[in-house]
């Protein structure tokens, strides 16, 4: 889960959403809902998603794309996807920004000797091989930092907002909103440097990086997350009434665009199998940690619902379509080259569902589809009920690799994921296989697939959103 | 905390220890009561004790002898005792073993790509500046180690074993000491490289340094710590069938010693002054965090102690001496230079206490001394009852810094601190000040003042360690 913008947008809709409507939820034929429970039941008592999650971090490592470790997790998808029998496995290319991070130091020169532990920003530039050094001006908001403004000139600025522990993740919109606009908003200022406060919510010294974008015509100037316990620790020493000078160094560089892949895999519908249920994730991941929790814990999840419906039978009515997306993280490239490749068929695909926060547990669904899809989606929130994940949070929905299916009104779904912990690791060199539960994910994932059974194999199609709200948001047009 | 051997008696005693005597506790005079009560209650209900452990690491970084940062902490720490208006307050200079870490780089060579997180052992030797690779070899233990003999030449002996969570660290000298003997193990086998899973109890990708010592006569091999993610990474990637390959590169390397020092400020004794209470932890610290647990925490509660006994009206009958060690990790000079430089008054030291296990919740005490001490120190305990830190184990105890103390039969205490989590940051970058919890520091500073106001103000010295008790260990021979 990389998208800043997506998850502000998830932000709103948490805090603002989800009033009670009058709608009924419809009654699902016992022919639908029959092995709906029975996957729910069965995939929470035990499944094998994070055997795949370990297969695909460990096969391959991180995945960044234009990485050996982007191709391994390419090629390992693939060979899980054909060894558990999917049917139309293919690797389909995508060709994606691609950057390296490099050499990365930092320091406190003065008022005392420290080491900082910091990470660039994705996308940032490097520094002088010699590295930036400057004072520090330190700043809580991107408002306090323009109202500074010419003091930001000649300094390092240092962003220092904590980011809130909750349970839906609603503290990350606007701790990383920061992160991406930041950089350009002290460039403007004339300031030689940025460092952030790592988005995040643990204490240990391992920062998080995260997608930033420089805004056209603004100066570019190096960009890293520091630990937040080094966060902390310059703010402290700001407060002994000393200028705090501090240097770092960033190796980090773009390079010329990569060949990825979207991985696709299919469960064949039994009826109707021009139609189809999409089940994504993502594929790449930060470089830093091996993307267990973002995003192999989504393949998992998906890979694993997929395939426990794909032995059921009969199969579902509609094709099951498992994509793995590439370039999540930084540019959307797989997402975009998805809707382009498959733009003939997608007035078939009757929703999408994506998994992107993490393990679990399952809370339940946000969705974004036209009003009349509300009765079929209260059914399935029925049909949840027994596992806790009922909760259903109308609007934009889905999740970042979805976006470009708006303009299709493809009814879109996102699992959502109890996040608490999510933002301890997200995006950190701790993001490894370890911190898999496989109890919470089987939970997970007998959400997802029962969420996708009734959808596959319900007689009805949800109703598609209205033409007048699939415009594409601002920040991807 | 940073000795091996020390801890593995510790652990012996934890185990092995404190049957019920028939001592009765001993009844203090309220002049001594009062006090000590009073100290008890009111810096357990807040002190600064915290404020010098932020002193200390703000001021200073990471404190590894021969580097700035020991000298930054020496000068904050005689700054400290100076401003706090201790007497007597220097710094004796110390000549320590040097060794600085320089690059550090590890990764997987096949079965996939992976970063490997891990550190150099302190007083390990470099590699090459290309690395040493070759596929690995798992062990559980040294007995497997050696069993498997030649079959680790040409190997990176890879030692796995992990180290159990407890409230007393008894966990930490099994594992520790794998640490210690692992590499001239693996060096007298003809492997070319040792790995071992860091000694600690966390699940972040901070591998945990701590000390080594080459054995006589054993080919000295590069020695690192792998964070225990990264050694979970290696196990699961052996259990593939196919041969695990390693590479890793340590710039690390032994210095000239270098010049450090103990540093020593009094609360100067109202009757017997020449009689003196040591309160005891050290300033020195690994390189990789600030040591604020390991052990500014432990200068942390001293001084305050020692500063809030000073505080009092009248002072107490004897003195009472902080000693902020040097070299505590990674050679025990402070310790000995002690011994040496106060010989002429080691007889009248009438007792020593050394804070060195984190910020606590206190326990209680070890403690060794003649059997007659025990009337005393149970004396001390009911005091501390409703504290909750009044359990006593008898035996070898106090710390490593007060080892040399022991030929002169100083009765020497320990204070026991609640280890349950000091393991998860024990030597690792992730020990810095904001792990501190000021109101958990201020109970064991208050156990910690009211145990030496009783040694310190009561009419009878403890008994004396027995002469057939003060051999010096085998491990500082």
């Amino acid at each position: 889960m990389g998208s800043t913008h997506r998850r502000l947008t998830l932000l709103v809709l948490l805090f603002g959403a989800a009033v009670a409507s009058g709608v009924e939820p419809v009654v699902l034929p016992s022919s639908v809902r029959g092995p709906a429970e029975r996957l729910r039941d069965s995939i929470a008592g035990g499944s094998k998603a994070a055997d795949w999650v370990r297969e695909i971090t460990d096969a391959a490592g991180p995945r960044l794309p234009g990485t050996p470790g982007n191709r391994a997790g390419i090629a390992a998808a693939v060979a899980l996807l054909k060894a558990q029998g999917f049917a139309n496995v293919r690797a389909e290319k995508v060709m994606t920004p691609a950057w390296a991070r490099g050499v990365e130091t930092g320091e406190v020169v003065s008022p005392a000797p420290h080491a900082l532990a910091l990470t660039a920003l994705g996308g940032s530039v490097g520094t002088p091989p010699e590295g930036v050094e400057a004072e520090i001006l330190r700043v809580g908001s991107l408002e306090e930092l323009d109202a500074k403004g010419e003091a930001a000139r000649g300094k390092i600025v240092f962003i220092d907002r904590p980011m809130t522990r909750t349970s839906d993740g609603s503290g990350y919109g606007n701790a990383a909103r920061l992160r991406s606009s930041g950089p350009s908003r002290a460039g403007r200022l004339g300031a030689v440097g940025l460092l952030i406060r790592s988005v995040g919510t643990d204490n240990n010294r391992l920062p998080h990086t995260g997608a930033m974008r420089y805004e056209k015509g603004a100066p570019q100037v190096p960009a890293a997350a520091l630990s937040i316990p080094d966060a902390e620790l310059l703010t402290r020493l700001g407060r002994r009434g000393v200028p705090v000078r501090v240097r770092f160094t960033l190796g980090c560089h773009s390079l010329p665009d990569a060949e990825s892949a979207n991985v696709i895999g299919e469960v064949v519908g039994r009826e109707t199998p021009e139609e189809i249920v999409l089940l994504g994730a993502h594929i790449d991941s930060w470089d830093l940690g091996t993307g267990a929790l973002d995003d192999a814990a989504g393949c998992g999840i998906a890979v694993e619902a997929a395939r426990q419906m794909m032995a059921l039978s009969p199969r579902p009515r509609r094709t099951v379509r498992v994509v793995l997306f590439a370039n999540e993280e930084n540019g959307l490239a797989g997402g975009k080259a998805y809707a382009t490749d498959h733009a003939a068929e997608l007035e078939r695909h009757v929703a999408a569902i994506e998994a992107d926060l993490g393990q679990g547990p399952p809370l339940g669904f946000s969705w974004d589809a036209g009003p009349a899809a509300e009765g079929t989606l209260k059914a399935i929130a029925g049909l949840l009920a027994p596992t806790g994940a009922d909760y259903l949070i109308a609007g934009e929905a889905g999740g970042a690799d979805l976006t470009y299916l708006l303009p299709s009104g493809i009814p879109s779904l996102g699992l959502l994921l109890d996040a608490t912990t999510y933002f301890d690791y997200h995006h950190t060199a701790n993001d490894t296989f370890d911190k898999i539960d496989p109890r919470i994910l089987d939970r997970s994932t007998a959400v997802l697939a029962a969420a996708a059974w009734v959808l596959a194999d319900a007689p009805d199609h949800l109703e598609r959103i209205p033409p007048d709200k699939r415009k594409l948001p601002a920040w991807v047009q």
